[in-house]
């Protein structure tokens, strides 16, 4: 990454579809700095440790270390004789205080049944390591970790069963008492004739594949601060959270407090990744005990209990099959996966439906069937991480392209063009539905000119000499390309209160949620531009349920569609409002104003003038007066933006590796990555989403591993064993915007942030892959630690028959 | 009052026109019960002192003991240094903290001066004694007033003066330095030929008034907490206001505090009457001292601060002549009013022009001219209390329509009848216009039946015997009628949003003010009504700025027909859009649906039926999936109903009183109060209104008297001096509501909250000096104290040429 003082510009190439409409806001398209930076960078930003609320209680978890145990017998007796320690509740002790006891399922349309999510804590039984049992509250952090350690459970150890092959067996044990089977979900996907392309194939080909389990480690884990004011009945909750208004639902339910004596407001969040798109227990523990002891308590997730409470992902074992043509044509994909889910549902079973209905990406798969088998395990419930399963299905998808250019001696790039759903034919409709049951969409693109163009980047052609010279220092030199496309923009909609208060400040009040990928900014641009005003002169409230009453959050790349277009579509109508009531004032007519630096003026600039504020102060009202121009007070337009259909934002990602054979580290020289992002509207952001979700898709291919032993105990608990990729690991990224306008929203714009993340972990090991082409190897899994590297160099057979020369070839 | 239990419920008698449609809101017209009392009954209400946040500092104020001084210099070291004491606070101390520090004029559109308000805090003049010129901030209110005590303040003592009279001699000494006069305004209104109607009338009359000064004395006074959060910089205050969003707006302005940062809330309200219908200068101080200090600080008014500090009204001298025909018709009114302002024009000068234009009541008058003199005194500000100036010229109207029954021997009520303006001419515009420059328009209303129907009530006809029953116990016996005319519901809207949660919860946000009147139950009704619940499962949350985003306040009688408007349109809009949707769930049409107990159901009462909370939770949105419905997310309705014109609330009131003129003691033996209110929504509730009002009334009458020396010393300063009616002095009030439909607004509702107040001085005082008509009594001024009728009686010149015989005499 470019690390200079000025941000490093990225390339936004002409859209795919340039005839589309130009945009009228002038604040779109600019790379403006960040208005977040000024309090990220002077240390006066406020993330959730950082409130203070004075006095302040403190809480920890009492969690399970066993994997399966049912619970005997809990004694509190000596940790709450401990110095410090204000309380200590076990669920028995927190009956009153909690109306609904087990955590809601997050996707209650999923079809599942509800009694597979946790409670808030564990009554009987615990499943996983790290289940939270009790909440202790302390005058300290410190006080309250010494009395969790005093709290005495007293465990009957049951079998568990850590891999979600084996938890499938018939004798396996059941995961939690009382479950028929460990199955949650079997079912198939298909369409077409899978079997009679099969039988009628030129060449069929066949591989088993693992995708191993890991977590989402936001630079800040996750916290709640309550704040109980006994005397009024209102309760403040702070969360990092990316579900601000879905929390103050479920707290209100959960905990039978009414729904105006609540306020949940997100301070700064330090990422969230998909780890904060749940409801936890946490966040239902906390206010309940500092509701009943009438005090603020805080607390904070430490590391380790990141890596044993926070949801985890990815554990996939694939067994596919590819029937194709003498042309390197797909004609069918059949097989099977077993999903980990871990020990609960509390988002539902997404992820898994995310895999199988999305592994045929940019590619044209006439028929296709997968057997999905769900699987409960002793370990951290699974739910979405960036990407949401995407990234598994484009491994799987593009090792067997790798597969079928080997077997055919095809370029692989070629190969994948051959394949790709052709620009022409888009919008191009799969034949599957979404887990909730509307059609799989591609709205725009143009998949092979993205590959295109990332090959251009990378200078594929000239692979050649590079490799040379790699070798001639005495690394493996590879080339890969890698592609994807992610439906993003997920509805059902999003809020967005646009408000020009009396002293002029124009505010922004969305349910969109800012967890540092600079939402705020996006959504300030997008105001400013129809305000005439600096982006930094707005000042944006996300994630605060007290300023605007519905709102949902931030997930599934949505933000700049849903809510940059509740934005868009407010600020509109307030500035028609604004003009509208300036021409009345000014005596004039509306279309010979506009709005420039705060003020209302002529377009000719000879005529008069108003501020916005006098307009505000105006318009609000003076009791007993008339107001000055007709309709309803203030200056104030909320708009819900809603929209099911979702943008399909395509990618090309080619990158090339050095391997040193003899440490099994990979060096990731050359990235390129090249997006359809629909309209950029700040180039700089867009990139460092774009930067954020390769480094993510780095860490998941090369190092981040989260491992369990055969009990169900975690291996990984420290970043000592569980590696992410720091600076020396991480390469320069060359990201190039290649836009096609979707019709589906106002902007013509498209979600970036899963999408730079699901190719990665595809195009990085296909590339150690072709460089180790000469030594045998097959490269199926990821991550692909050094060490497991090293053992499948050990491992291989001998010569490769694929030749290691040139990108083409 | 009826002290039974049960609540005495009044009559209401069929409208005066009864072609008006009818409602379909079955919850209006109902004396259901109020949903506030058991809050009240209980003790468990919270009033400003009620509110407890810990850590919490109290303030007072240093005050000047004189009536005018210059400031010389201020030392708060000895005060700074007593024990508990966290501040002293004078006007340079927190001059960085205030960024405007003169007090806005409350109605900025009023043709005035802007620097005519007051400092925050004096800075080098003070010109009324109670003048606020430091905040002590200390643990306990009792070393705040200790330390206040300590504050040296080194005065220079400037001439004082006292009367408004005296203040326009050209000899006054300025009531504040660099005044060029005392006369704050001179003008005239005016219509028709006052000086040929004089010249040609059958008889002229002439008489001077005066109306002495008096204050609101809510029970209640006012109190401030603000509490700062530092680390946010979020501001919370607390106040008891009749405005909580123009406070908002003024506290964000003179503070230079972010708006979003800052949220006013008044807790329950114990009583307004106008007083608080104000934004005073300790409402800037508390927040300011608050947040320079960090932390919560609280002010509850004393009662002795509310005789000094609290706006006052009513001071007014007339000199009026009247021109009248052989029947007594009145030609013309001319003549001049002195109306005493006070220090300062915090509120603009409203009053003498509500007075001055108001004058002829429900009554034709051809022609008028009032010359007004508006005079500054060194004297507490004066602004609106209840009635707004109308009760000083009903009283004047209707003593001057006594002299003409005198004067031409013609029964007082027949007098009255023949100058009413009939039934036939309504709508009737009279030829002046108001403050705001709006004509006035009487929209509805029948003047001729109200006063028939309170002379009916009273039995008039039948008072003879009742005067000599009387007059055999040694009492002398009077019967008098008084009518009343204000126009109610003054804009320019106001605010009601109409919410249902998911827990089903319905909720009503609006910037309407509960200050003890009832409002809560008012709007709880009237939304209840749409919904089929009772009015007690809607909750009603009034002036708490975080809940709707404007809003104008109580005052000018106008909440059930401003907020009442908008409560029922958001919730006809709300009812609307639940049936629409459940039409949609339930697969029926909206027409086969009603509302009943928190459900949707079938009219058929055979169909399928949903709990609004389900459908509160489905409409609220699932994150990534669709709405079940088309259109908008939620259950959240914000309506502003707006209308400038104001509907005009007619009153007939009718009183007899017994005299005993050895003690001076005037005993209210009758009461009868006719009310054309519009259509009545809780009748219970607006018969306690016009209660309130009736006794509110008498207090002004027969007792409360604000004296002040010719130095500008307060006289009165304790309720031992200023006499409020208590129960004894309380007569049985007999309500009746004869109402007209106003089409100003879609409930046909008239305010209450003054109307019962406007006329009671000139029937209490009508009916004293019938009873005295043989003593040669002329009574032409209020308060009639015990003293001061002792007084009247000794000073007059022998027996009156009114013979004290009937009620039509």
């Amino acid at each position: 990454m470019d690390t200079s003082l000025e941000p490093a510009y990225p390339e936004v190439a002409p859209g795919a579809r340039p005839d589309a409409a130009p945009l009228a806001n002038p604040g779109i398209g600019a790379s403006v700095r960040r208005i977040e930076d000024e309090a990220l960078l002077t240390g006066t930003a406020r993330f959730l440790d950082d409130l203070q609320v004075d006095p302040l209680l403190h809480a920890c978890f009492v969690r399970s270390p066993h994997a399966h145990a049912r619970i005997r017998a809990i004694d509190a007796t000596a940790a709450r004789a401990m110095p410090g320690v204000v309380a200590v509740y076990a669920a028995q002790d927190l009956y009153g205080e909690i109306t609904e006891w087990r955590m809601p399922l997050g996707f209650p349309l999923a079809n599942l049944p509800a009694d597979t999510t946790p409670f808030v804590l564990a009554t009987h039984e615990v499943a996983f390591v790290g289940e939270a049992i009790a909440i202790v509250v302390a005058s300290t952090r410190h006080a309250a970790e010494d009395a969790a350690a005093a709290v005495a459970v007293d465990y009957e150890v049951l079998p568990a069963v850590a891999d979600c092959r084996a938890a499938l067996e018939p004798a396996a044990p059941p995961v939690r008492l009382g479950l028929a089977s460990n199955a949650l979900q079997e079912y198939t996907l298909s369409y077409g004739d899978c079997d009679a392309v099969f039988a009628d194939a030129h060449t069929v080909l066949q591989e088993d594949f693992h995708v191993h389990r890991g977590c989402g480690h936001p630079m800040e884990g996750r916290g709640v601060l309550a704040r109980p004011d006994p005397a009024s009945g209102e309760l403040t909750v702070w969360s990092s959270t990316q579900l601000a208004h879905e929390l103050h639902y479920t707290i209100a339910m959960m905990l039978g407090h009414p729904e105006d004596l609540l306020r949940v407001v997100t301070p700064d969040v330090g990422g969230g990744f998909g780890v904060k798109f749940m409801i936890y227990p946490e966040e239902i523990a906390v206010p309940a005990a500092a509701r009943k002891l009438g005090r603020p308590v805080k607390w904070v997730e430490d590391r380790r209990e990141h890596f044993v409470s926070a949801i985890q992902e990815r554990d996939q074992y694939w067994s596919m099959a590819v029937a194709v043509d003498e042309r390197g044509c797909v004609l069918g994909l059949r097989g099977r996966m077993v999903h980990d889910h871990g020990a609960y549902t509390p988002q539902g079973a997404n992820v898994p439906y995310n895999s199988a209905s999305s592994m045929t990406g940019p590619y044209v798969v006439p028929a296709y069937r997968l057997d999905v088998a769900v699987a409960y395990t002793n370990k951290v419930p699974v739910a979405t991480v960036r990407g949401a399963g995407y990234p598994q299905a484009a491994f799987v998808m593009e090792r067997l392209l790798d597969r079928i250019s080997a077997t055919l001696g095809i370029d692989r790039a070629e190969c994948r063009r051959r394949n790709m759903i052709p620009a022409a034919k888009i919008p191009y409709t799969k034949p599957l539905k979404s887990r909730a049951g509307v059609p799989l969409t591609i709205d725009s693109g143009d998949f092979p000119a993205l590959q295109a163009r990332a090959l251009q980047a990378i200078d594929y052609d000239g692979f050649d000499a590079r490799r040379q010279a790699s070798r001639a220092r005495g690394l493996y030199r590879g080339i890969a390309v890698a592609n994807s496309v992610k439906p993003t923009g997920r509805g059902p909609f999003e809020s967005a209160r646009v408000r020009v208060q009396p002293s002029g400040q124009i505010s922004v009040y969305t349910g969109a949620l800012a967890m540092g990928q600079g939402i705020k900014t996006t959504l300030a641009q997008i105001c400013a531009g129809h305000f005439g005003v600096a982006a930094e002169a707005v000042q944006v409230i996300a994630g605060d349920t007290a300023f605007i009453g519905y709102g949902m959050g931030g997930f599934a790349s949505r933000q700049a569609i849903m809510a940059g277009s509740a934005v868009d579509q407010a600020s509109a109508r307030l500035r028609r409002r604004i003009l509208d009531a300036a021409a009345v004032l000014l005596d004039t007519l509306p279309d010979e104003l506009t709005l420039a630096h705060g003020e209302v003026v002529s377009r000719s600039g000879t005529g008069p003038s108003v501020a916005l504020a006098r307009l505000a102060m105006l318009l609000k009202g003076v009791p007993g007066y008339a107001l000055p121009v007709p309709g309803d007070p203030g200056l104030d337009e909320t708009v819900h933006f809603h929209c099911d259909a979702q943008a399909y934002a395509g990618a090309s990602h080619a990158c090339e590796v050095e391997v040193d054979a003899l440490t099994g580290a990979v060096s990731i020289v050359r990235y390129v990555a090249v997006h359809d992002s629909g309209r950029i509207i700040n180039p700089v952001l867009a990139a460092g989403q774009v930067h954020g979700g390769v480094v993510h898709g780095i860490g998941n291919a090369l190092f981040e591993w989260m491992g369990y032993d055969d009990a169900g105990q975690p291996l990984s608990t420290t970043f000592a064993e569980y590696l992410l990729p720091t600076a020396p690991e991480v390469p320069d990224v060359e990201v190039i915007f290649q836009p096609s306008m979707t019709p589906l929203n106002p902007l013509g714009v498209k979600g970036v942030g899963e999408c730079a993340t699901i190719p990665v972990a595809a195009a990085v090991i296909g590339a150690v892959e072709h460089a180790l082409a000469g030594q045998g190897v097959r490269l199926s899994e990821f991550p692909l630690t050094p060490m497991r590297l090293l053992e499948c160099l050990d491992a291989a057979d001998g010569p490769d028959d694929i030749a290691p020369a040139g990108g083409r070839a």
